[in-house]
């Protein structure tokens, strides 16, 4: 059954895509640039691909999760155990986070990993989420995220945890918070990650309707903080952090963390009870249903 | 003596309201919606006619309180009563506020609860306020504000805590926390309500100098988030109430809290300290010495 | 030795303002106006000259301490003092604050009073740091920036404590928080400033990069209110204040109290450990290393 869910799950996010219209343009394969003898590839695992230009000290995290990048236990898992990694590398001075798949930079979190998993999965899960955000929002090194493609839910997270966010100038590609639209809710530390990049009222209206926010819209509200041509978002990225590093790097670090570290120390000091309550709310028979109605309507659309 | 200072007040908001050019466009009067046998009437009251149309869900509260909707006493209890009627109503799904006067939302909060009745009676009054905001600001359904007419003070609160605002794109109406112009001081849950709406340079702007904003300088700082033709107030209004009601309720809802509960809990936390507060300031000499010579000057000016 | 660090410090600034292009327009001497009976001279000291004119309570603070306007620690104790006399004498309603040195508003803290002082001179310096802020942030009258050229660092963070800010329309002239840059750390309270004034994103970026915004993108993200062409800035900022005048003060000075307090009051709170900190951090062989490196490099630059 896991095994028919998880290709629903696929069905749903195929789904989400449909809305971008289809084509050779976005069709083609994600083409890699030449790695030359100062890349390091730091990873074997599937899900996420780690470069480290040791000429520079640039980072490249790329998710490579088919179809859509969507967070799972694995994934979540394998993201903090790599950035763990670069955070004590003294080689790596910076991390961009893009996507190999096309069209998505993520999809957020795997439906599937809280949908019919029982509250002792969901609360290992949770905690994984938790452990993702931690790492990424405290990161002391800088971040860029590079959002190649749509990135709604723990994808516009993971975007946001960023110290600088280039997207994909392309209407069809959308970004945001939009759980509230599948029946379930952000918790407060997704929440205080909005509110610090695009205010009060902006986030309060976001969580409220779920909103997800085409390119442009996103950039006008500054949920991200520019726009360039698809093929150069990547470049983009890495001229963007070489630009970074020439500041010194110790007085920004300090700063960096003078500005999370309260929202960071908010979650560290209410762990449990967070997991508890995440526990409580995703096994609720209604809040099943919920997610099991929205699978089915999804896979329904397709078939 | 009181009747003569009701008098007096309704010179205020006319002296108020004597900025917007005179003129038929605004004189017609208030044309009512054909009712048809969906809704029902919920109040015999005078001053805030409620209709509610089951065949939506969507609860409508009309102002009627000649000639400015100013909020004394009586129209906040009412209001309260009312607006928790519909909180308990599992039919009402969502509030629309609008004004059945024209070009007023309302004029806020009655100078005359608060000019030579002694502090028992303002101790009395400002509880009232308090019961109306922590209603409507705490309101689980979603709430929109149809701003058909100039906004000031109370009234701009009273609009401030619904989830949207849409506002008469007439640049004569404006809508702003002017209490400082009147030698008189919003209170912190005024102030944090507009932090949370506008944030804290315009909120501090505002407050200093109690800023009134014509309609387009309102959208443009976020004080509202659409204009629309007049006569188009309240069908936009019911129009986007509708949308709203597409968004998983339950998720909406608990989203909403989370955004606004730790706003209310400091009020609740505090709200003898801040009637006694209230009392303290506004029966001082100089406060109401203060608050009869603006009494004075406009009834001056209309003489 | 001293003297010779002074003589670079010079140098630095001038470095810096090596970025405005040189020319008649901005070498002509500060036009000094022309002083009616009604002006006061509060002042005896060389570095801020205080004119208040009693015809209608309006202050100027003129920074008089060439070539750049730097903050030392006798600078900082000398606008404490003529702030406090201003703060008790009630014959003044507002001040301005202003430069009499051509294209420099305020180069900020004095860099020389960090270098090569040692851990006592560091501290009492600190505390004037401090003392600046807590008095000018809790101002209780109107405060006026007329931001007549660059201003970097401390000379942002004493425009951002006043409640206005009108500032020169040439894009040659920047303003920011860009201690990153010279690789020292704005302290929390510089931070919580501009967080209320230009929102927590903006500041995060502005932080983490050192970022000297241009008058217009100053502008623009809300760090200043108004741009005027530079020979409008002074008779700009006096019209300005002579409008806030109009308000009634004993609300307006509440309504201030009442936004920035809370902001005042961590400070007061930590300014022990505040400057235990400080010391710690700017004592550090690397930071003074640091420091050095960069007077060096800005001496070599000019010789």
């Amino acid at each position: 059954m896991a095994t028919i869910l998880r290709q629903v799950a696929r069905l749903e996010f195929s789904g989400f895509l449909s809305t971008l219209s289809g084509g050779c343009r976005h069709g083609r394969p994600y083409a890699r640039s030449h790695l030359g003898s100062n890349n390091r590839n730091m990873s074997t695992s599937s899900k996420i691909k780690v470069e480290l230009d040791s000429s520079n000290g640039i980072a490249v995290m790329k998710f490579q999760n088919p179809p859509v990048n969507s967070m799972g236990l694995d994934f979540l898992t394998e993201f903090s155990i790599s950035l763990e990694k670069l955070e004590l590398d003294k080689s790596c001075r910076g991390v961009i986070l893009t996507s190999a798949q096309p069209r998505i930079f993520s999809a957020g979190l795997d439906i599937m990993d809280m949908y019919g998993t029982g509250p002792e999965h969901c609360g290992a899960f949770w905690k994984a989420v938790q452990d993702m955000w931690l790492k990424l929002y405290g990161f002391s090194k800088i971040t860029i995220a590079a959002i190649n493609g749509a990135s709604p839910a723990g994808g516009c997270l993971m975007a946001m945890c960023c110290d600088y966010r280039i997207m994909a100038d392309d209407p069809r590609y959308a970004i945001g918070l939009n759980e509230t639209q599948l029946g379930i809710v952000a918790p407060f530390w997704f929440k205080e990650t909005m509110v610090n990049t695009v205010g009060h009222r902006t986030t309060e209206l976001s969580l409220q309707m779920g909103i997800m926010y085409s390119a442009p819209e996103a950039l006008k509200i500054g949920l991200v903080d520019q726009l360039v041509p698809e093929d150069k978002v990547l470049s983009t990225a890495t001229n963007t952090l070489a630009k970074w590093l020439t500041v010194p790097g110790h007085a920004r670090e300090i700063s960096k963390s003078m500005m999370r570290k309260p929202t960071v120390d908010k979650l560290l000091a209410n762990r449990e009870a967070d997991i508890e309550n995440f526990i409580g709310f995703i096994t609720k028979d209604s809040i099943q249903k919920s997610l099991g109605m929205y699978l089915a309507a999804l896979k329904k659309k397709k078939v």
